[in-house]
């Protein structure tokens, strides 16, 4: 049997360097575990628009859909930010995105206890946080036609459209209450059904859903007072199913309840392929982060954990999965801190490869 | 001349028990400043779907249209969550906002000294917190058509239009503009211009509105960013743009920040009339809360704060406003506190109505 493959897009920013480090960690699980992968590299974002004139050529776009799982560092930066919206380096992401049909975005937010000081919120409301969001990610607004700008007498209007379909809702609620299962059982749906139909349709058919989870209770809550409760007690929450656009800021809003977006990994899952694994791409949640590249400064720690969601979920190995973020913990409890994670008195800062070495170490 | 005229919709749960207190405060204005208003009452939202079938009925939308000032004390409630979407309490507020045209929507998220410790923020991040969001209310998501719940196939599919023209983002900007330039001039305007093409024509007019006031510094974040942002470091922020769905989400976290939901009012303004006045709608930014109607445990100080906000911004009673605000502040530093605000040692609660008592007293 062939290894598994995977295709590494290191995209732009500190993208590239953090990426360097989950190398070292896929290196350290060829050799020291027998875990091998065919890893191949290619362009995404800004780095691929330098040299198609498109930030995602047909070629890597072939190359993805042909993996076993995706590695994506991140997009964008100040050099590509006048370019045209068709050929903006987030449109790759979303080609990606949409064209591996990825409807399921997992985005944990778990505050680590080493860091719970840095939260922006008092200790005791984010200490032990462990929040999972699943965003539906291929459809609502972010792809719904028709969108555009248009003129409408004597002036241009802003047009994009919000749409759901059932088995939209179905398969992304479907993958939510699977992960309410394995962990505590409890789903809150958020939407604004008070205001749109789509969130009508969305409420009904979660509900509908429920009827095959008898054990997960499932609740519904407007998405601006998902915000609210996000921010008052968040640990009210174990996961969080949303929408598209809802997702996007209510699982940012959630990450920085943890005060170290560093930290933080996803993963995007489809439909399981002819193997029987999900189409999948993994990517850190933070961005390309242009004030810092290049300095060694870079957290690579949430993508790290982007393969350790790549291992449990592309790959079965769970057991390798807790390994690895087992061993993030160890560094972080021994006290090795990269630039972002300052704060504590007498902690000189580690670089993004230093970091890359000690997690390697602690495996 | 004929005294200024005030109409008050009590609406639901606690909504009549907060609206009594404000009546004292307007009593005193008259009593004591000779600032007298007309002011009549009416029904709006299930209380009115308990009458007349509907939320808000021809009637008293009519009435609405020919005053000074609306104040709203809140809408909805469970006995209500299975009515049809068409009449729900909800719909009452939003025909309301849309056919006043109050497109300007003024949140203000601001930590009371004597409150600080309540946020779930840490005291530093929050204290002296004193932001100005201003959402756009009449169009976006909330009206944009098509709508609704449509056949396709064999399934259904939930649509909801977001649609902006450059008139209704150039006069949302301008209010926002014009605000700021009362306060520290700074503007921040959220959207997700990299993804929504109603986000770029967006970014395009409230910079070119940016032209006439060339002293405010305009900038532009991604409303997951801004969301983030708000969580990190929210004293960044003066004054934030951003539209209606983005608004309720934004706005609601922001007020969240301040741990004191129960303190923040909101004005909606529109136009101005035959008399120079905006149309106004002012109401608290908390909802009706079912759990604790009829008990003599809502806090009426944000629907209190929110008249404070109709006499700076309809009633041209600037320094009146400021002494209502200061006598807020004085009850509170005086150790008043009701049920919502609790947690300090050897505080005991008052209720809604000892509240409204001494804020009356301290005028
Ligand atoms: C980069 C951008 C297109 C993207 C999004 O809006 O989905 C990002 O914010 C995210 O959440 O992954
Ligand atoms: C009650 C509801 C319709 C309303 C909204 O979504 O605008 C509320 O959340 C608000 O923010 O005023």
């Amino acid at each position: 049997m062939s290894n598994p493959s995977i295709l590494i897009l290191p995209g732009d920013g500190i993208g590239p360097e953090v990426m360097a480090e989950v190398r070292k960690v896929i290196g350290w699980y060829g050799e020291k575990r027998d875990l091998q992968f065919d890893v191949s590299e290619d362009l995404v974002g800004g780095a691929a628009y330098d040299v198609h004139g498109k930030p995602l050529s047909d070629e890597t776009m072939a190359k993805a859909q042909e993996v076993d799982a995706v590695l994506l560092g991140a997009v964008g930066g100040p050099k590509y930010d006048d370019l045209d919206f068709s050929v903006k380096p987030e449109r790759g992401l979303l080609r990606l995105r949409k064209e591996m049909d990825l409807y399921s975005n997992l985005r944990p937010a778990q505050c680590f206890d080493a860091l719970a000081d840095f939260s922006s919120l008092k200790k005791d409301i984010v200490a032990g946080l462990d929040i999972m969001i699943v965003r539906e990610l291929t459809s609502g607004v972010y792809f719904g036609e028709p969108r555009g700008i248009f003129k409408e007498g004597n002036e241009r209007v802003g047009i994009n459209t919000q749409r759901y379909t059932e088995s939209e809702i179905e398969r992304a609620a479907r993958s939510a209450f699977e992960l309410a299962m394995r962990r505590n059982k409890k789903l809150c749906s958020m939407e604004k059904a008070n205001v749109m139909e789509s969130g009508i349709l969305w409420r009904e058919v979660t509900t509908r859903v429920s009827a095959d989870y008898p054990e997960v209770e499932l609740s519904h809550m407007y998405a601006d007072n998902g915000a609210m409760q996000l921010v008052r007690a968040p640990k009210q929450f174990d996961v969080i199913l949303t929408d598209n656009l809802f997702g996007d800021i209510l699982s940012d809003c959630a990450a920085m309840l943890t005060g170290s977006l560093g930290m933080l990994p996803s993963a995007s899952l489809g439909a399981p392929m002819a193997n029987g694994r999900p189409k999948a791409l993994y990517e850190p949640v933070h961005g390309s982060a242009p004030d810092i590249t290049g300095q060694g400064k870079a957290n690579p720690i949430a993508c790290i954990l982007s393969f350790a969601m790549a291992l449990r979920y592309s790959f079965d190995q769970g057991s390798e999965a807790d390994r690895l973020e087992a061993a993030v913990e160890q560094v972080l409890a021994d006290g090795h801190r990269t630039a972002d994670l300052l704060g504590e008195e007498g902690v000189s800062p580690i670089s993004t490869s230093e970091m890359g070495d000690v997690i390697v170490a602690a495996l």
